[in-house]
């Protein structure tokens, strides 16, 4: 990792020139080479975590200036218990996942001796912008090596010495490797970002990972394409019909599991006929819990004859602003949406709402009718759209993808919970044997396309078990 | 079609609300709305060729006045041997395509009754910009209902009314379809494109289809993410081992089966070891079919030893520029790649020239040595990297996609050419029964991540045959 006084410039051409050189380095060496950072970061454990005391002691006084907040203090302190292990063990995670890079997507015999390939190979030179927690230098920069892109990192300045720390051990680490020490560029100027922003020729993706204020502002200064949310205004929405429990310990785990999250819910839309039925224990739960609920009139009238007075005096007004905030802590807005001639079409009503007012990350529907459910599962127009399970379940964890990058409310690449997939692209491959256009079309010859299979393998192995068996057995014919 | 004089933003808005109901539309519905526009458009042929005269009439003024191109003028007339045709054919072509949208690409459970599926959809909102060629309108409209896009359409002023008259005619076809008119529409007011790139809440994509200018303009002036390519700056290197009769042939395709393509060579790279063997009879070819060559001192300086003195005169020297220069016409700059120890390290050599001087569109190796096409294959940064073909091949149609939306240089999405598949991304959908997140993790419960079969059908079969066999007997089955 360079670590020398770079500007933006230098560092974005020297990870783009060692990018050409990581690109075509075979897994074995980018896996070395993740070992090899793992074992660098382990041994420079108390050199880092001195590093970060440093950041500790500054942040301290910061606070007590009232310049810094205190949840940003809790998620600076590098020693708390597990998570310096954590960090160390994500490396290792990454590593072992499959190699996303030469997978072939697609092989057509365009004619005789003449074979198309689509291959997936790493985007290039990624710039990634994160705020203060210093641990994610170690995780991007596992995800970039095993993905085989070069990234620039810009850390948030409350960190600089843990990650100049961290980045020095990475550095030492790769200089031992087949992986050029150049692919990470640490920078650490002030007001780097903004030139960074605007080398498009060098910086092939930017993935800003903070919140939303950070991601909103690097969206509108860069013609860099984006990777990431501003917001996370999630919806749950109640039909008349869904099971009260289910429904309350879903909303509760929605709203309450971790409020300040992208994927937690800010809005309850409820059918009118869930006003008194299903909505009132909801309400005196997440009223229990501390959580304002901001009611338009219709609900705010039912609960409000409903609830104990204690309770119904608590109740807030929504105004037309609350349907577009994202709250991140808690506050709900309740939303009645109108009786219909069926629950299909009240359904409709509420997709209608979320389109117009969500930010198309999250949202979730309760029922026990499945045409309701198919019918908001395709027409609400999120990243991921859920029926009777949680918002909070959108993750790439969560979702099994090995490795989060991030959650992408685009529409283009990569949406939702973004896995090590996000950060390839392919190229199209064509081998031949002198072929030229003009001998094909009017009066010449005909493209075949015809398809081929792609890999030698796995495309009948329709399950996890019968790929492991398939695996297994091939390592052993291979002598692995 | 909307044909109403709407501001850009109201256009946007209509396209964005009626792009909610054409996403969820059964493909049959889609296709059926394409058979209609195909016998509208036919039915309206004279009227049509009609409102395309009065284009024609307009622009041979303009032509006279030295205001538009004689090749523009060309590009106009739609009523051209075949042209008609080929646009009606071009709808039934694409109406006959798979359907790309709803294609399982993943299905997981993540816990028992919690499965997880990532489903393709339409993008949303598309903003097509194209210049004169009237029959664009009808191709982009077809594309954009086969994948279920909304579509704004603004093309060149030389074309209004031929748009006009084309529009009409879609419009009446989709009235009576389950299509909305309002997802495509036409926007003809002057100015309009400035204020329609910055509508980035309703407008997901911007596809502009005509010359670099327009592109580089286009990228230049909006935030929303943009599908094509300005440069197309393709490169030829010839290895002193190839076949110089196969070379000569390709090199001719590709320099001179359609200069003006972006697919075209502009770039000729040559071992130092062929300048006198394989090089002198493709240049002299060249020179007789009246390509300019720019060529660096080495080339320059063999050729003129080895070419007869009549050819030798009229080589050029190319300066620095000449290498970083899409001449789109009869133009083609050589430069020599020096010898080095072994042939794959000259292959490097060019592999970085082409990386840093080319548009990363499509570029060729012509060898007969496996270990240095590999390496080529593997080391350029572009699109498309072919051995032993010619860059002409580069193309939707050539590659088999069917149909094809444009050639794109973007490292994220889709790259290279872009069929219907590069106008869908997909959604999570996940189908649970009361899933909350907060009973998983530490001392909870573990996530099973068990992958599961997409799909009820053709992973196994591996070709195309296998595939025809298939779903021949699949639609007997169901009485289809």
């Amino acid at each position: 990792m360079s670590l020398t006084n770079a500007t933006p410039q230098e560092a974005a051409r020297a990870a783009r020139k060692s990018s050409r050189a990581l690109a075509v380095l075979p897994a074995a060496d980018r896996d070395r080479a993740l070992t090899a950072v793992h074992r660098a970061l382990a041994d420079a454990r108390d050199d880092i975590l001195r590093a970060n005391l440093r950041d500790l002691e500054a942040a301290m006084r910061a606070a007590e200036a009232g310049t810094l907040s205190q949840s940003l203090l809790k998620r600076l302190d590098l020693g708390r218990e597990g998570k310096y292990e954590d960090m160390l063990q994500g490396v290792l995670d990454v590593r072992d996942l499959p190699d996303p890079i030469g997978v072939i997507g697609a092989r057509t015999l365009l004619d005789d001796d003449l074979v198309l390939e689509r291959k997936s190979c790493p985007i290039g030179v990624l710039l990634v912008i994160f705020e203060a927690r210093p641990e994610v230098i170690a995780n991007i920069s596992a995800l970039a090596i095993k993905s085989g892109n070069a990234a620039i990192l810009k850390g948030g300045k409350e960190s600089t010495e843990s990650f100049k720390a961290i980045a020095a051990a990475v550095s030492r680490a790769l200089a031992a490797t087949a992986v050029p020490s150049d692919c990470l560029q640490l920078v650490t100027t002030r007001d780097a970002v903004g030139p960074l922003l605007e080398l498009d020729r060098d910086i092939d993706l930017v993935i800003p990972r903070g919140g939303n204020e950070l991601v909103r502002k690097v969206k509108a200064s860069t013609q860099i394409p984006v990777l990431g949310h501003a917001d996370g205004l999630c919806s749950v929405y109640l039909k008349a019909d869904c099971d009260p429990a289910a429904a309350a310990r879903l909303v509760v785990d929605a709203k309450l599991s971790y409020p300040a999250a992208c994927n937690a819910a800010e809005t309850l839309l409820v059918d009118e006929d869930a006003l008194g039925t299903v909505l009132p224990p909801i309400a005196a739960v997440l009223l229990e819990r501390g959580v304002s609920l901001r009611c338009d009139e219709a609900a705010k009238a039912t609960l409000g004859a409903t609830l104990d007075a204690h309770r119904a005096a608590i109740l807030q007004d929504a105004d037309e602003a609350d349907f577009r905030t994202e709250f991140l802590g808690p506050t709900l807005a309740v939303k009645t949406v109108p009786r219909a001639a069926t629950p299909e079409a009240a359904t409709d009503t509420a997709v209608a709402h979320i389109n117009e007012h969500g930010s198309h990350h999250t949202d979730a529907i309760v029922t026990a009718s499945r045409a309701c459910a198919e019918r908001f599962l395709a027409g609400v127009d999120s990243a991921s759209v859920f029926w009777n399970a949680s918002t909070r379940i959108a993750d790439g964890q969560r979702y099994g993808l090995g490795a989060e990058v991030g959650i992408s409310t685009n529409k283009i690449h990569a949406r939702g919970p973004v896995g090590l997939e996000g950060l390839t692209i392919y190229k199209w491959l064509l081998r031949g044997a002198g072929h030229v256009s003009a001998d094909y079309g009017a009066g010449g010859k005909k493209w075949k396309h015809r398809r081929l299979p792609v890999g030698d393998d796995e495309r009948y192995a329709r399950t996890d078990e019968e790929l492991d068996v398939l695996r297994a057995f091939r390592a052993r014919a291979n002598g692995v």
